[in-house]
């Protein structure tokens, strides 16, 4: 089976890990956001990307959720006795060494795409991580403090503003001309099912789906989504700053319209959300905590039986035997 | 007092320190070579200006000479982990921030003698420090081996052959067209006395020497060198290997002559090595081994006591009361 899943940081990753567990034969191929990729220190860093990998390659800092296990700050620490900026973002060690590979593979020539790939020959993910676009796209935040009126890259909305000022809007620079990967509207097309995991649906999912090509491959797909929200409050991260900045309720529900049935097939949502509902979308309500690997396997499963079962259904209406089995 | 020193690596940046405990009240200015610069990983790496600057700075690794006290290997490991070469060069944790800030500010247009003044300000080596050219400048070693005659990069042959493989010549690529840093013919021109540390008189002083007009400029005033080789054989460093390659006998007779008398007008030589001569040069025998601060400022007092009177010697040759002050 061919399942593409699209993906965040923290949380992508996490659904993807249990995605592989209970789908160990599959074909997957996860489409990484890349808007919140950052050039620091002359160093290009993809959070998202770095976080699916280290995640699913076994060197991910667990409880953290991001960044490398068993990780040191020397460097970091060097860098702001020589007083430079910015100060706030978390760059271990181990970390480093990928943004310096990534870096000087991107300076030579090659395209973030072939730069993943060569990255994870060493983790070996076990499935394959594309990045959305092999194009500079960066997600800016526009806020108003004491500075007045102005944009920011979304990092340092994210990590050293902790989303503390409100966005009053995200300018995805970059986007309008940025092209899909080589290999996504491939993978996407060929895929039996796509998954939404419960990733940000504003600055990770909704990222995605602005490049061009995107949206309208996923349309074509039988498309099943988890919710991120649950009884009103993000699962973590803190994308209810991200829905409040486009007039989106932070709900099932409100996801759920935001994504609209063009898009989705199935929802999963939590129990406690049962009840969410949208014409041409069918709902599910499961336990989506993913407070282990198995929880996370069994959410990745109940999506996956979902969209194979819709999947399906799409086949029979359309007359049987047309399509590549489902299997 | 003015005083004027090139330096190369370890065995200048320790005369630098002695010379500046010698003279705690001088302007000491030190021009260094840059050609051992390499860009690894996209970094841009300068060993010599970095072991002076650690060394007067207090972060040098005492006991190696070169690199910072209190250093790890975090990213080095996790870069051997990625497969990426080379893995020779001894790329610590805390050093590597250093080539960080420098390559940033590179990339952001500044001149390598902005970008050491920049790193300075935090180190406060307590002397200034200049690169000998702001242009890149690279010193590469043509060598037979089982590859054939080739040319690598003199850090290869330094570093990772230990200088095993006889060099059968040294090119300076880019010395040709590389202008004098900003400052450099100007603090040699304002200089009341010159000393030439026992650096590697091929690759670090030679190499300083062959950037236009700056042993011109040099041979207008009162020159002192200090002798890096005792009874024979280099104090430390290779230099043996280097002599070789250009058909200089490993001696304090061979360094002197070859440095000559048109550059120098004093030469320190080891007590053992009374009696190494040349016309139109003065020679004084000392003991010349640094063994600890105290002996560099030793070494370096007698090497400026020795050009403080050679140049009233001559300023009264010239006729009294020309020149400016020498104390």
């Amino acid at each position: 089976m061919r399942i593409v899943s699209l993906a965040g940081g923290i949380g992508g990753a996490r659904f993807l890990r249990g995605l592989k567990a209970a789908a160990p034969d599959a074909e997957i191929t996860a489409i990484v956001n890349t808007g919140d990729d950052i050039t620091l220190f002359g160093l290009r860093i993809c959070p998202d990307l770095d976080t699916v990998m280290y995640t699913l390659g076994g060197g991910i800092n667990e409880e953290q959720g991001w960044g490398r296990a068993d990780e040191s700050f020397t460097v970091k620490e060097e860098l702001a006795a020589y007083e430079v900026e910015p100060q706030w973002f978390g760059l271990g060690d181990r970390d480093l060494a990928t943004h310096i590979v990534r870096t000087q593979m991107l300076s030579a020539g090659y395209p973030l795409s072939q730069v993943t790939e060569a990255l994870c020959a060493r983790w070996r993910p076990g499935i394959r991580l594309l990045p959305m676009t092999d194009d500079r796209v960066e997600t800016h935040v526009v806020i108003s403090d004491d500075q007045g009126r102005r944009a920011i890259h979304f990092q340092e909305w994210w990590v050293r503003l902790r989303a503390s000022v409100p966005a009053e809007r995200f300018v995805l620079v970059g986007a309008d001309t940025a092209k899909p990967a080589p290999g996504v509207l491939e993978a996407i097309h060929d895929a039996d099912v796509v998954i939404l995991p419960p990733s940000n649906p504003v600055v990770s999912i909704g990222t995605i789906l602005q490049i061009a090509g995107v949206r309208e491959a996923l349309e074509a797909k039988t498309v099943v989504g988890v919710s991120p929200i649950i009884g009103g409050a993000p699962v973590r991260g803190m994308a209810d700053a991200c829905l409040a900045a486009i007039g989106v309720e932070t709900s099932a529900q409100g996801v759920l319209e935001l994504y609209g049935s063009a898009l989705l097939d199935g929802w999963l949502v939590a129990e406690e959300d049962a009840g969410v509902a949208l014409d041409g979308v069918v709902v599910e309500a499961r336990p989506l905590l993913m407070t282990s690997l198995e929880a996370a396997r069994d959410i990745a499963a109940a999506a996956l039986d979902l969209a194979r079962s819709l999947r399906e259904k799409k086949e029979a209406a359309r007359g049987a035997g047309t399509g590549r089995g489902s299997a």
